[in-house]
C-alpha cells in the first residue's frame, strides 16, 4: 500500500566531501559570537552540485540576523516578507549537515534553515533554539474577577516594556505592540488549563488589554476574558497579534526532494517547527518540538510542530515528540483557489482567500487538478494546468489544456490533486499543546499507528473547507490503528477525540471522506464524546477501547461516544468501553440507512 | 552652468503608434468600476520598444488593488514590500500616458504609477486622488486643559472604528491600529496651526491615546499634548505609525531615464507624491500637490510632495505647487551607507542605517563613490565600484577597483558622487506644509529661483548627515535667488527660514559645504531668525530684503538676522530691512577672520 524507502540510504552512499564547522577546528569561538557569516561563508563555497557533508564539531553555536543571508521570500502559513537565513541551502543537491550534538541557538527575526529547490538534503543530530522565545510568559500571582485583572509577574528572559496603557514586548530587533493571542498554562503538569477557554481574551479583545506597571517585573492585566480570570499560580502566555506573530519558523522546505530530518531537538521557534510546501519524499524521524529542560518555559513552537502544505511522494513522521506548541502537532492538506471569474474555454481568474497562503506557488504546468463546487465541496470534474500566472499574491489566471466543464461558476474552488503525500504518522508522541494533534487532508493512503496522544482539542481531525482556511483535500484511504489516546480535548471546544468534519455548506448523496478504518485504538478518556463524523463514504470504528478516567469532569456529557451523521457504509463493531455502562451511538437517518453491523449497545 | 534641455522635445517627435483608453470607445464605464485590470491588459499588449502614446478619453476611472499588478518592491524613503500598481511601466521605453485632463481615482494600498527601467517617460494631464484618504482628520468640538482631552469629530469621508479603548482608521483593506503621528490644521487658513509644536503628541506617546466613543461620530481623545490642548474649532489629523503609514506614494521613479511629469495634479498619497531613485533627466512641470477645492481635506500628500534619491543628469522642477504636505516640497540627496569592516585591501562590509534605506540599490560597477570621515562628514578619497553584493537588505559587501586608503576605518562613510543631479527648481509655490520647503544635497549646481515659500518650517534647508536620516551630499555651487519667502517657521521649532545645518560632530578648518548664493530675495517674516549656518566655504547674503510682518508674535527673538558659524569666505551686503532698526548678524571668530565685507549694520 505504502512507498517504502530509507531517504538516508538515497544519499550517504555517495557522499564525496566532508566540511569542517568551523574550518579552523582549532579556532576557538568567542562566547555567543555570530557564527552566520562563518556558515554562508562555507556554504558560498561548496559545489551545490557535488554531494557534500557539513560536520560541526559538537558545540554550542550562536546565530544572529544582522549578517544572514536575507530576501523577499513567500512561506506558507506564515506572512510573505524579507526573511533571513541562518542556512540558507537554496539549489543544492545531496547534501548533509550533521550537528553532531550540537546546539544552535538563534537571535531575533530569521529563519535558521531553508531547504528551497533542493534535493537529497539530510539534517541531523542537532537542536534548535532561541536566545530569547518568540512569546511572553507570566506568572499569575494574584487576580480579581470582579475588576476583570489579574496581576502577571515576568521572568527575566522575557522583555516587556510598559509603554502607556500597554504592556508591550519582545527582544533583538522585534516586538509587539499588542499582548494578543494567548493561552494559561499549568505549570505542574505544564499542559493548558482545563477548560483554558473560559480564560481565553478573544482576537477582538486581545488588543484591548489595558497595562499597569506594580513594579519592575509585575504587571497589573485588566483585559474582557471569556468567563473568569485565570487562577493564581497558572502561567498566561501571550503571543502577539496576527499578521506579526509568524516570523521564525524553524526549518522550511520549498519546492525540494527527498529531505530526511532526523534526530533534530527544536525547543523553540516563532513559527511554525517544519513547515514544507511543494517538497516531494519528507521524512521526520526523530525530530522533537519539546521544551528544554529546566527552562521553565511553558511553550515550544509558537504555532504547528509540522505542517505539510500539498507535498507529494511520501511523508513520513515517526519517533517524534511533539509537545507544548502552541498548534497542532502536524496538518497536512493542499490548498483551494477560489474562481473568481471564468474568462475563456480555457481559462479562469483564481484568487487564495486565506493571507497565510497569498503567492503560493498553487501549480504549474502538467498538475493536474480538480474543479470543486463550493457548497458541496464535491469533485466537478479533473484538468491538467497549462501555465499559472500570478497578477499578484492574491490574483492569479490560470489556463488549462482542455476546455472547462459547463457546470463551472465563479466561487467554485480548484485544488491541485498532483500533490497530496502518502502520509505514516506512526509511534510519535503528542502532548501539552495547544490545539489538535494530527489533521490530515490528502487522497492519498494515510496511516496513523502506534502514536500516543494528549492535545487539547481533537487529537485527530479530517476537515476541508472553502469558507476559512481553503485547506483541500478529501481522505480516501485512511487507516488509524493501535493509537493511544489519553484525555484528548480539554480545551472547552466542543470536539470529539476523532473529528471527520468537512465544511461543506450543503450535503448531497455523495459523502466528501472516503475509506477511515479506526481500529485497534485506546481511548482512555474523562469525557465520553469519541467520535463525530460527517460525510463519510465507508467508516470504520472497530475493536477499539474506551476507558473512563477521573482525569477532569467530563464537558460533553450530552453528546453520545460515537455520533456520524450523512455517511454511508459504516461499520461499528467489537469495540469496548470498560467502566461505561454502555458505547453510546447515535446516527442519522440517512447514515443508519447503509450501516452492516452496529455495535451492540 | 546647467544642461538645457526638453524632455519633451526629445520624446514627442517619434510617437508612431497611439492606443486609445478605454480601447472600445463606445465602452461606457459602469460607475466607480475597477480599470485596473483594462489598463495593465493594455500594456501588456503595447510593445515594449516602440514609441507609442496612450490617451484618455477625459473621464473619471477608478482603479482598485484587487485585481492590481502586484510583487515585492524596494522603494526608498517608504517601506519595502508587497505593492500593487495600477500604471506598471516596467522596462517600456518612449510611452507617453496622456490623461486629456481625466482623473484617477484610487482605492486602497496602491503605488498609481511605477515607472521602473524605463526611458523616455511622459505623464501628463491627468489627476490623481483617493476615494478615502490615508489619513484621519476630525474637527475639535471641545477641549479640556485639565484632562488632556479633546472631543473630535469626524466626517463620514474617514473611516473609524471605536475597538476598545483606541480609535483605528482605516478603509479599503488597510487600518491603522493606532491613530499615530499627527498635527493641527487651522481651517480658515488650511495652513498648520502657528506654534502647532505646543500641541504635538510625540511620537513615544502617539500609541496611548484613549479614545472614547461620545456618539456614532464623536470621539473624545485624551492624550499627552506637548504643552496644551488643541483649540476648539482646529482639525486635527493622524496619519498612523512608522512603519505603517507610507504605503500608497502617487508615482514612483526607479532606474530610468529621461521622465516628463506635465501637468499632473495629486491631491493625495499615502505617502510621498513623485518619489525618484536613481534616474537620470527628470522633468516636472506644473506637478501640483494640492487640495481638491471644497473637498474640506486639510492633506495632501501625508510624506513629501517630491523627493529625490541619488539622481544624476539634469532635475528640472518648475510652475509647480506643493501644499498641505505632512512633509517637505522637495528632498534631493544621497545616501550614506556606513561601513561595518574592512576585509580586504579593496573590500568592505557596509551597512544601511536608515529603515527607509534598506534594500537601497547604493551603487553599480562604474560608479564613483566618496569616503567620508564619520566625524567631520568630509571626503577622505575617492575610489570606483567594482561589484556590490547584498547580503541582505541592510548589509552589503562592496568591492573597490583601487585600494583602500590606509586612514579608512569602521564607522566612516560612503557616498556615491556619480549619482548626484544639475538641480533647477523655480516658479513654484511652497505652502501650508509640515515641515520644511527645499532640502538639497547634491555637489552639482543647484538653482533655486523665483519660488514663493511659506513652508511651516525652514523654507530651505542643507543638511547632511551620519547620525540620523544617512542623507549625503555636500553642495558646492547653489545660487537662492528672486525668491519671496513669506511667514516660514511657524511650527515652534528652533529654525531659521533658511538653514545651513550639515551634522558633524567635529569641526575642522575645511568647512563642508562651498559657495551658497543668497540673493536678491525677499524674506516677509513675522519673526526675523532668516539665516543660520555653519560649515561653509562662500557664503554671500547679498541684496536681500528682510522685512517684517504682524502675522504672528515672534517666536526667536534673541537669535539675530544672520548667525553664521565655522565658515570661511563670507560675504554680507546690500541687504535692507525696513522696519528693523539693523541687520542682527552673529559670526564666530573663525568665521569673522575670513569674511571679506560685512553689512552695515
Amino acid at each position: 500500500m505504502f512507498l517504502v524507502f530509507s531517504l538516508v540510504d538515497i544519499f550517504s552512499k555517495s557522499i564525496q566531501k566532508i566540511y569542517a564547522f568551523p574550518e579552523n577546528q582549532g579556532f576557538e569561538l568567542q562566547e555567543k559570537s555570530d557564527c552566520t557569516p562563518l556558515m554562508s561563508g562555507l556554504l558560498n563555497k561548496m559545489d551545490r552540485e557535488k554531494p557534500a557533508k557539513v560536520v560541526f564539531k559538537k558545540g554550542v553555536y550562536h546565530f544572529y540576523p544582522e549578517k544572514a543571508v536575507g530576501f523577499y521570500h513567500e512561506i506558507t502559513n506564515h506572512d510573505n516578507g524579507f526573511y533571513r537565513f541562518a542556512f540558507p541551502l537554496c539549489k543544492f543537491s545531496q547534501v548533509e549537515i550533521d550537528g553532531q550534538g550540537s546546539e544552535f541557538i538563534f537571535h531575533g527575526q530569521m529563519i535558521p534553515f531553508l531547504i528551497k529547490e533542493s534535493s537529497g538534503i539530510i539534517l541531523s543530530n542537532l537542536t534548535i533554539d532561541w536566545e530569547v522565545p518568540h512569546y511572553l510568559q507570566g506568572k499569575i500571582i494574584a487576580n480579581n474577577q470582579d475588576n476583570n485583572t489579574i496581576d502577571i509577574e515576568v521572568a527575566k528572559e522575557f522583555k516587556v516594556k510598559q509603554q502607556g496603557n500597554l504592556l508591550t514586548f519582545g527582544a533583538e530587533g522585534w516586538e509587539h505592540a499588542f499582548l494578543g493571542d494567548n493561552i494559561v498554562f499549568d505549570p505542574l503538569t505544564k499542559a493548558p488549563l482545563y477548560n483554558t477557554n473560559e480564560y481565553y481574551i478573544t482576537y477582538s479583545e486581545n488588543k484591548n488589554i489595558i497595562s499597569e506597571q506594580l513594579s519592575p517585573a509585575i504587571f497589573r492585566l485588566k483585559a474582557k476574558f471569556n468567563s473568569h480570570v485565570p487562577p493564581v499560580n497558572s502561567i498566561i502566555t501571550f503571543k502577539g497579534t496576527t499578521h506579526f506573530n509568524r516570523t521564525s519558523p524553524a526549518i522550511h522546505l520549498k519546492a525540494s526532494k527527498n529531505v530526511t530530518l532526523h534526530n533534530i531537538t527544536i525547543h523553540h521557534a516563532g513559527g511554525i517547527g517544519v513547515i514544507a510546501e511543494k517538497t516531494e519524499n519528507i521524512h521526520l524521524d526523530k525530530v522533537d518540538v519539546v521544551l528544554r529542560a529546566n527552562s521553565g518555559r511553558m511553550v515550544t513552537t509558537t504555532a504547528d510542530a509540522t505542517h505539510f502544505c500539498n507535498c507529494k511522494g511520501s511523508l513520513i513522521i515517526e519517533n517524534c515528540t511533539f509537545e507544548n506548541m502552541l498548534d497542532d502537532a502536524t496538518n497536512v492538506h493542499g490548498t483551494y483557489l477560489r474562481i473568481e471569474e471564468i474568462i475563456g474555454a480555457r481559462t479562469v481568474y483564481a484568487s487564495i482567500s486565506h493571507f497565510h497562503q497569498y503567492g503560493y506557488d498553487f501549480a504549474q504546468a502538467g498538475d493536474t487538478v480538480q474543479f470543486i463546487r463550493d457548497s458541496t465541496l464535491l469533485p466537478i470534474s479533473k484538468n491538467k494546468v497549462l501555465s499559472v500566472s500570478k497578477i499578484n499574491g492574491r490574483y492569479y489566471r490560470i489556463r488549462f489544456e482542455h476546455q472547462l466543464p459547463d457546470e463551472l461558476k465563479a466561487n467554485d474552488g480548484i485544488e491541485n490533486i498532483t500533490w497530496y503525500p502518502e502520509t505514516i504518522i506512526r509511534n510519535n508522541v503528542v502532548r501539552n499543546n495547544r490545539a489538535r494533534g494530527f489533521l490530515i487532508s490528502s487522497g492519498k493512503p494515510v496511516l496513523i499507528e502506534h502514536n500516543s496522544i494528549s492535545s487539547q482539542m481533537s487529537a485527530i481531525l479530517f476537515e476541508g473547507d472553502m469558507n476559512h482556511w481553503f485547506e483541500s483535500g478529501a481522505v480516501s484511504n485512511v487507516i488509524i490503528r493501535d493509537n493511544s489516546f489519553v484525555d484528548c480535548s480539554y480545551s472547552g471546544y466542543k470536539q470529539p477525540v476523532i473529528f471527520i468534519n468537512p465544511m461543506m455548506k450543503k450535503h448531497t448523496d455523495t459523502p466528501f471522506e472516503k475509506n477511515i478504518r479506526i481500529e485497534n485504538n485506546s481511548f482512555r478518556s474523562f469525557d465520553s464524546y469519541i467520535l463525530d463524523a460527517k460525510s463519510v463514504d465507508g467508516l470504520f470504528f472497530n475493536n477499539n477501547v474506551i476507558e473512563k478516567t477521573n482525569t477532569w469532569l467530563p464537558l460533553w456529557n450530552t453528546m453520545p461516544m460515537i455520533n456520524i451523521t450523512q455517511s454511508k457504509q459504516v461499520e461499528i463493531k467489537q469495540n469496548a468501553a470498560p467502566g461505561y455502562q454502555e458505547i453510546t451511538i447515535s446516527l442519522d437517518e440517512k447514515t443508519k440507512s447503509t450501516t452492516k453491523l452496529l455495535q451492540q449497545q
